[in-house]
């Protein structure tokens, strides 16, 4: 039996949850004013005119839905009780409840032995409080409002005892509470689903705000190692495990200095920081909020990426009511841009017109798809571009030897991959005379999105060996011919590796096979290598037979003498 | 300046060209009837009700748009003539009126150069009309309707002369052309798109009718070499770039039994054989058609597959008006599978009431997805299964060996891999005596999914480099020590390769290393496979630290000792 699902506002977030509704022919309730985002792209009788803070119109949205659910967290959660057994909140509304008051929220958290910034309530707080709080946790410290606070609005950065003042004036009359500040190296955010079988992570996402509101989302987050990525997710999922009922919750987390986490806080619903899965993954955050509340099947590896990267840039209005339209106009420019407009009638600047998506091959692809836009939303600020226009090349193959006398033996290599267009580096890294730089260098490899390595070396040839034992990438040894022993030496020290690292060893001095057989690992996963490949054995075939040709109507002894000219 | 788009019919086609349309702030009006499906979720005052037949109610569309196109060929095109000149028509209306006549769209692909079956104009036809078109073309043939005619309707195969009567009983009142039967071995479809810049493929599908209706569409068409599908392409280009006007085709070909080419028929609009774009492609062919007719940028590129294989299967309605929801349900079961309902109203039995799409990273696995559904449609028809229930999965790695002699030594890598759950294939193929079976399995074998080789051989070791001779896939070579030289002379024949023609060779016997290189070279673009190896090396690197414990612990003299018994 399929659920009506009943949606407590319909902005954005109500208009993307109804996206997969219609595809799926889930029947869908918003209430909202007539208009609405949501209700721009369905058009039936069975929505609810009103607002979704008043008692009745909820009440009437009920009595027509299976489920009730909502897009935005400051909701009346009295009414949500009320209604309680009558028709299944999804999540519950004492989460909700929870979640509404950010202290109390950061308490329920710190009480299940989830990780949070210290704090400390200061309902009716006076100057002296806030100066009490500057001696306990120095200078800045944050002073929030515990209730009605999103996208930067209701914090106050207390900078020093100065501006306790103007902080007061800004927010007191609001409940306050009082944060130490967080030195923070980078923002993640992770999107948790509850459901009736468990708690499920998407993939760690890295999340730029501006201006306190979120510009960009990078998934997954870059340059952050996969333990991290592993125990933000893990984090996710113990914090939203600890709230009653079913859905989507977006977590928002700092990741401080020393690489530990803490969550900074959470929304129980869709959130801007998974627009991403929309392409990205092969369930949406929105589809999976509709999943879990009405108890359809989903599994972590139904949350996974579709392709290796993501990246989300918003699109908010600005200085004229058509800026957000002008920044369409040039992302619709280049098709692999996918355009998420929300039909919001008016554009103040700040607020959430929309946004934009790509995926790629590689957060190099993205990036270089992403950047013109997040350039030109800069120009329309006035703003510096705060990103490079245009960027190098993901490098996909590392070229490393143990000496400067191997690079003339890896010539044929790099014009291999040039004419493939692959994008290489190329290192010095000894395992004898820099060890510790050659572990440095190959342990990052696979985090700097390289996917195979070149390892050349000569003698007692170490390079390839040692390369292989401290990554999972595939090695690709090529023994040097040294001064003595016609480099049997080198081949037997790179190919004759212990059971358990392997390096694929091509012919001494040959650099051309290295260079090919890394082309038909990237050719794997990658058509357009293949079709390089393609290309230059086609040639190579073509060519051979030329020569025979040749061969038959001069004969041996001409070509021979044509030869040795 | 955003251009306003109208439609001619407001069925799924419209309404799937709504989706980008909503998303990318495209105007889009849609001329049908009140409530069709692209209405729906389109709620807007701009559509004009009534029939996208009716004269009328065109030119009201026409006023109120930019550009008008159509989700079917079956309009007026003389309202459209009319019209020319003041509201763009793409495509041209004269390429509608071309290919509503089939008899005339083969006359003007013929024209063109373009290979098409052999038929021949029968109108007003006589039971000794048919009879010599059976003496000329032999039997069966096809008589077809030259108008109106789709999903087999307007289509009768006359198996025999004693079919023509009934033919021309069922045909004889329709303006009616014979068709040679065409004797094929697969139907393929290649989606092309025609813009200001030129024309543009996607990848070739294959399409399985059943009862002359579309049922599934398997994207890249499995088991079709890349020199057919690159040639459907350039088909499916060459026909589309015959016709005036912009947007998307559907061409539709028969692959004969010489892997020869004939075009059957195109559509002049989006078509069933290209939904899987929806989540298959980076660009879909709804938006790729929006892109074309507003003059929006797109490259081929833009056209070509996220993951690698993609398939759709149709639902229809069935012997009950909820026969269709039933698949919807059995389709929820699976979050991997998209469900894309289309909101008509009333269920006909063989009406298309919505599609389901899989996408995944090969074709094997999103059949393991898609078969279970398949299976239920069929029985819901009350028919066999026309699809195994459970499919093997697909091996990735090859595993070749020129005699059984060599086993022994590959059983660690057979091992490695299973505990890995990468499949893999295992066959004897010598180079020496059975070259013509070597050469047939390695030249199949990227066609085949698999993504790497691995060969082991002895002596005169030449299998591992023909067959890196004989693919792009990389080739992993083990040298097996034979009985004399130690297995050196296996090792230099597989790793002293010509420039060219690499083999990833191991050390002598090494096949665990074989299977670690095949599984770091899949896990380049695996994250599973790449979890895998991690799991495995830190089991490896915890037991040589619980070993050195033990030595510290006991000394060297016991723990020799203890080695010993």
């Amino acid at each position: 039996m399929t659920k009506t699902v009943g949606v407590l506002g319909g902005g954005q977030l109500g208009r993307m949850m109804v996206e997969p509704a219609n595809r799926m022919k889930i029947p869908i309730n918003i209430l909202d004013v007539p208009g609405a985002p949501a209700k721009q792209i369905s058009a039936h009788a069975g929505h609810i005119d009103g607002s979704f803070k008043d008692s009745e119109s909820i009440k009437k949205l009920a009595q027509a839905c299976d489920v009730i659910t909502f897009e935005i967290e400051h909701i009346n959660t009295k009414v949500l009780e009320e209604l309680e057994g009558t028709v299944a909140i999804e999540p519950h509304w004492s989460t909700v409840r929870t979640i509404q008051d950010k202290y109390a929220q950061k308490e329920h958290l710190s009480s299940h032995g989830v990780a949070v910034a210290e704090s400390i309530s200061l309902d009716q707080a006076t100057e002296d409080d806030l100066r009490s709080v500057g001696a306990r946790y120095g200078y800045p410290f944050m002073l929030k409002s515990k209730t009605e606070a999103y996208d930067g609005k209701g914090n106050y950065p207390v900078k020093s005892a100065a501006d306790i003042p103007d902080a007061l004036k800004q927010l007191g009359s609001r409940p306050l509470y009082a944060e130490k500040w967080a030195e923070f190296k980078m923002e993640l955010a992770v999107m948790a689903v509850k459901t009736s079988n468990g708690t499920l992570a998407y993939p760690t996402t890295e999340t730029i705000h501006e201006d306190s509101i979120c510009k960009l989302t990078y998934t997954p987050a870059r340059g952050v190692s996969l333990e991290i990525r592993t125990a933000a997710e893990a984090l996710a999922k113990k914090a939203v495990a600890t709230f009653a009922g079913k859905g989507v919750f977006g977590v928002e987390m700092f990741l401080l200095a020393d690489d530990t986490l803490l969550i900074n806080e959470i929304a129980p619903r869709p959130h801007n920081s998974g627009h991403y899965t929309i392409e990205g993954t092969h369930v949406s955050q929105f589809e999976a909020h509709l999943r879990a509340i009405t108890d359809l099947p989903l599994c972590e590896a139904d949350l996974q990426l579709r392709e290796p990267a993501a990246i989300m840039l918003n699109v908010l209005g600005g200085r004229t009511p058509d800026s957000h339209v002008d920044i369409y106009d040039r992302a619709k420019q280049t098709a692999r841009v996918r355009i998420h407009d929300y039909g919001k009638a008016e554009a103040r600047p700040g607020r959430k017109m929309g946004h934009l998506t790509v995926t790629a091959a590689s957060m190099r692809d993205a990036e270089a798809l992403i950047n013109p836009l997040v350039a030109a939303v800069d120009a329309q600020k006035g703003r510096e571009p705060s990103v490079p226009q245009s960027v190098a090349p993901q490098p996909l193959v590392a070229i490393i030897m143990g000496s400067d006398s191997d690079l003339p033996v890896l010539a044929p290599a790099f014009s291999i991959l040039d004419s493939f267009k692959i994008p290489y580096e190329t290192r010095i890294t000894s395992a004898h005379r820099t060890p510790d730089w050659m572990y440095a260098f190959v342990t990052a490899a696979e985090a700097r999105g390289f996917r195979a390595i070149i390892a050349a070396a000569g003698g007692a040839a170490h390079l390839p060996g040692m390369a292989a034992a401290l990554t999972t990438l595939p090695v690709i040894g090529v023994p040097v011919k040294a001064s003595v022993l016609d480099g049997v030496d080198s081949l037997y020290s790179i190919v004759q590796m212990p059971r358990g690292e392997p390096v694929a060893t091509v012919g001494i001095n040959n650099s051309t096979n290295a260079a090919l057989l890394a082309a038909r690992i990237l050719g794997a996963a990658d058509e357009r290598v293949r079709k390089c490949l393609r290309d230059f054995y086609e040639e190579h075939h073509e060519e051979v037979l030329r020569k025979d040709a040749r061969l038959l109507e001069v004969g041996p002894v001409a070509y021979l003498e044509a030869m040795r000219k």
